[in-house]
Parts: C-alpha cells; sequence; structure tokens
C-alpha cells in the first residue's frame, strides 16, 4: 500500500467502527444529533494518527480503536460548541449546515456533551491494559491546559492586536494539543518505551502547529468550494491568526519550519515511520 | 459527631479541597469562571455522598476526595449548560447571577466543558487503586444512558402532556444518576464487596428519585427566599414535574416511599449506615 491507500485504510475502519457504536442509552434525538457531528465525513486525522501511532510502536490498531473513536468524539464534540451562535457562530461545515442550525442550540450543547462524556465511557469500557494511561493523555490533551486553554485564548481575545506569542499559545492549545495526543496515547498503548511516546509528542506538537498555521492561511487564500465551510471569517471577526501577525510569506515559512521539524523528531523510529513522515510532508499542500 | 456536624464535616474538607485545586494550564478567564460555578455553596450532597460511601464500605475518604471533587464538578457543569438560555435560561441560581449573566455565553460554555474535562482529569490523576472502576461508574452516570438522557428528555419535552413514565425516566436520568454513583464510586473505591456495591446502588437511586420528587414540589411551594432561586419555573416553562402528573398529595407519597425504599436499601451495612438512614430522612424536609 503507498500512503494514500494506508490513511484511507485507516479511515475507513475507523468509520467503520465509528458507524456501528451503539451509543447505547441515549434518546434517539440525542444519539442523531451526537451521530450528525461525529459521522459528518472530516478526516478523521486524529484517528488515523493514533492507529498509525499504534502500529508504528509494534502495537494491535484494533485494540485502540476506541481510544481513536474518542480522539474523533472530543473533535467532533469542540467543533459543535465552536460553532454555537454564542462562540464563532458558524451556519456551515464541511458542506453542511452545523449541529445547532439542524438541531437546535439545546440539543447541539446536549450533543456536545455527550460527545465528550461518550470518547471517555468508550475508553473506560475498552478493557485494554493500557487503557487508564493512554486516557490520562488524550483528556489532558482535551483539557483546560490543551484544547480548552486555546479556545479560551482564541474567544477572548478577538479583535486584539496582533500578537505572535499570544497566537502561538492559541494554536498549541487549540489544535496542536489534539494532534499530539493520539502520538502519545497511541504509542502508549503499543507498549513503546518512554523515548518514542516523547519522540511521538514532539512530532504530533509540530505537526500540530503547522496544520494550524495552513488552516489560517486557507482561510485567507483557499477555495470554499473545496473547503466546505465560510472562509475569510478570520479576518472579519478579528481572529487572532499567523499569518496576521508575521504575513502570509513568513506564514509560509513558519509552516515548513514544523514539518521539517516534525519529520526530524521521527528519526528514532527509522523507516518505520515512512507513513508518518509523507503525512507531515502532505499537509503543506492541503487542499491547495 | 451527630449527623448533620458529620455532613458539615465532609462539606468542610471538601469545599476546603476544591478550593485549593490549582486546576493547572488554565487561563485566568476560563479558571475564574469554573470556581465561580463550582465554589457556589451548594450543598455538596454529591460529593459528601461519595467520602460517607466510602467510609461506609471502610475506605479512607482522603484518598476518595479527587472523585468527591470530580462528581461535584460534574454537577457545576451540568448546572451551568442547563442554566444557558438556550437551555432553561435561568439568570438566578443560589442566589447569585448564573454563569453565563457574569461571564458571557461562550465563557459559561467553555467552563462547563472545563469542568467535565477537569473531572476525568483529577480521577485519572489520583493515582488510587481503584480510579478506573470508579471513575466508570462516575462517567456513566453522568453520560448518554445517564444524566445526559434526562437532560435531553426535560429539554425536548417541555410542554408535552403530563405523563408520569417519561417523568420517572427524566428524574432517574436528570437527578438519581449523579446521586448513585456517588454510592457505588464510594464503595468501590473502598473495596467493598458486590453485593454492598449493589446495596448502595439501591440506596442512591430511590434518595435520587425522592430528592427530585421533592425538588419538583419546592418549586410548586417553597419559599424563593430560602430557595436562592425563582421558582414557579417548572409550571411557567411547561416543564415535566412529578406533581403535574399525579397531584401534591401523592407526590409527597411518592417522596415518601423511595425514601422508606432507599433506608431499606441500607440493610445489609446494619448499624454503620445510621448517618446515610438519617440523610436520606432529612429529604423529605429540606428547605423546609
Amino acid at each position: 500500500m503507498n500512503d494514500k491507500e494506508m490513511l484511507n485504510a485507516y479511515k475507513t475502519r475507523l468509520e467503520d467502527y465509528l458507524d456501528k457504536l451503539p451509543i447505547t442509552g441515549a434518546p434517539e434525538q440525542l444519539r442523531e444529533a451526537m451521530r450528525y457531528s461525529l459521522l459528518n465525513g472530516g478526516k478523521r486525522l486524529r484517528g488515523c494518527l493514533l492507529l498509525a501511532a499504534c502500529e508504528l510502536g509494534g502495537g494491535d490498531a484494533e485494540a485502540a480503536l476506541p481510544f481513536a473513536a474518542a480522539l474523533e468524539m472530543i473533535h467532533a464534540y469542540s467543533l459543535i460548541h465552536d460553532d454555537l451562535p454564542a462562540m464563532d457562530n458558524d451556519t456551515m461545515r464541511r458542506g453542511k449546515p452545523t449541529n445547532h442550525v439542524v438541531f437546535g442550540e439545546a440539543l447541539a450543547i446536549l450533543a456536545g456533551d455527550a460527545l465528550l462524556t461518550h470518547a471517555v465511557e468508550i475508553m473506560a469500557a475498552s478493557g485494554h491494559p493500557k487503557a487508564f494511561h493512554a486516557m490520562g493523555e488524550i483528556i489532558r490533551a482535551a483539557g483546560v491546559g490543551g484544547m480548552l486553554a486555546g479556545q479560551t485564548l482564541d474567544v477572548m481575545n478577538e479583535g486584539a492586536e496582533p500578537d505572535i506569542a499570544l497566537v502561538k499559545e492559541i494554536h498549541k492549545g487549540k489544535t496542536a494539543a489534539l494532534l499530539t495526543a493520539p502520538l502519545t496515547a497511541g504509542l502508549i498503548l503499543a507498549g513503546a518505551e518512554e523515548r518514542l511516546v516523547e519522540a511521538g509528542r514532539a512530532y504530533g506538537f509540530h505537526l500540530g502547529m503547522a496544520f494550524q498555521i495552513v488552516d489560517d492561511l486557507l482561510d485567507l487564500e483557499g477555495d470554499p468550494a473545496l473547503m466546505g465551510k465560510t472562509l475569510g471569517k478570520d479576518q472579519e471577526e478579528g481572529k487572532l491568526t499567523w499569518p496576521a501577525c508575521v504575513g502570509v510569506e513568513l506564514a509560509r515559512k513558519d509552516a515548513e519550519t514544523h514539518i521539517h521539524q516534525a519529520v526530524e523528531a521521527l528519526a528514532p523510529f527509522g523507516e518505520k515511520a515512512a507513513f508518518l513522515r509523507a503525512l507531515a510532508l502532505s499537509t503543506l499542500h492541503r487542499a491547495q
């Protein structure tokens, strides 16, 4: 399999798992609202990274599926809440109306809460011998020192003067945290030694930073038809973005630097890391 | 110590623990919004029940504090989201403006998300040998088959015809689930045998049902000054309540029946359960 086929194989496996999740005990309306955002054709980057990291560490990807699914649930919850009228007030995502547009605000808030809670539930129920340790990594990444720190700084600083230190903090929390957790959690599930988990952490961090800088650039210069969402909103809402601080050219260079650092971090894995290396390099050219 | 002093001792210990929680890594505004709702002078019933259940099972209440705190965080998050304009639109709680009135809707949504996430984080970081099992009980109670099922049915059925079967489902999820989890989790942390955990589960369920029926009655007949919140809102918003289905007299009787079933469930614990027995009986007379 080439890299693209491998990514598609991980994605198909994960989507199949997500689609079959019973979400036991949920009232029908809640299950429907959760599934609407969970199964909306995203890239599954976080989940696929976890499966790839687990196999890179010599682990069983099948047993890691609940953790890959949990990451996708946490990502989906964060997008539902982020899109709410009181937050970014987005009405379209990946070419479809956002959750609150379809189900109303009340159910959208609950569906977000439920996806976060269910993520923990399926990890707790996985029976994986490393479940507790891997879950700790994932929940810390989603927590007040990770994703929620980034979201808060993002929301609270709309309209603020461009400040690269602050943007770094926002991107680190909002994006890099949840792209780092799949690496560390996947390697932990595989029983990989500490130095390899830390190499994975460095890769995930730099990949995440590059990913968000490219996202900022695409919001400025992307093709709305390809992106499936409203573009130019960052500027309109006075969001702090990387290109707003350093300019488009330097932002592109910074994204490249982070990608090279991500690739360098993979050195301890040698040839086995070819897939993650290719995936990092492809980030620079996504949706373009 | 008499029962009231014992409850106060648990409460003081828990409040002290909550007040000193560092909430590491959180941006200042997020920490402030979280603490505003976490430290707002609630009864701490869920947390105190967990500490009492742990001691009833012969365990160490000190080591159980992160789990008692986690329950209070989950309760606080559910109230913040429940009070939002898109949900119950409440502006006062326990005599103070609600979270979104003080911090704005965006930060209130994030503070709720953060309290839920941080609850899991502190349980995962507790290092307690029974952490994973106890956490599973707590997160299931907060999940799509527990609290979130109740919240969804509650929100989705405003204005519906009174239906006692539906109200039972709502109360079971919305209130009883999070009053059952402290019993099962506390006993699990103590290493109590299965049949005692199940006795605790029955106690918590009946206590929770009685508690919510009394709550419905207080909303109809309580003293707003004593309750610290707007009363009569259930009726105004067309909420499904127990007295709306069966009348005030029968509702009072049903609450008594649940309390007697709660007390009966404590039989396997014998004399040691005096505190939980007294606490159940006091539920019938709260805030009156």
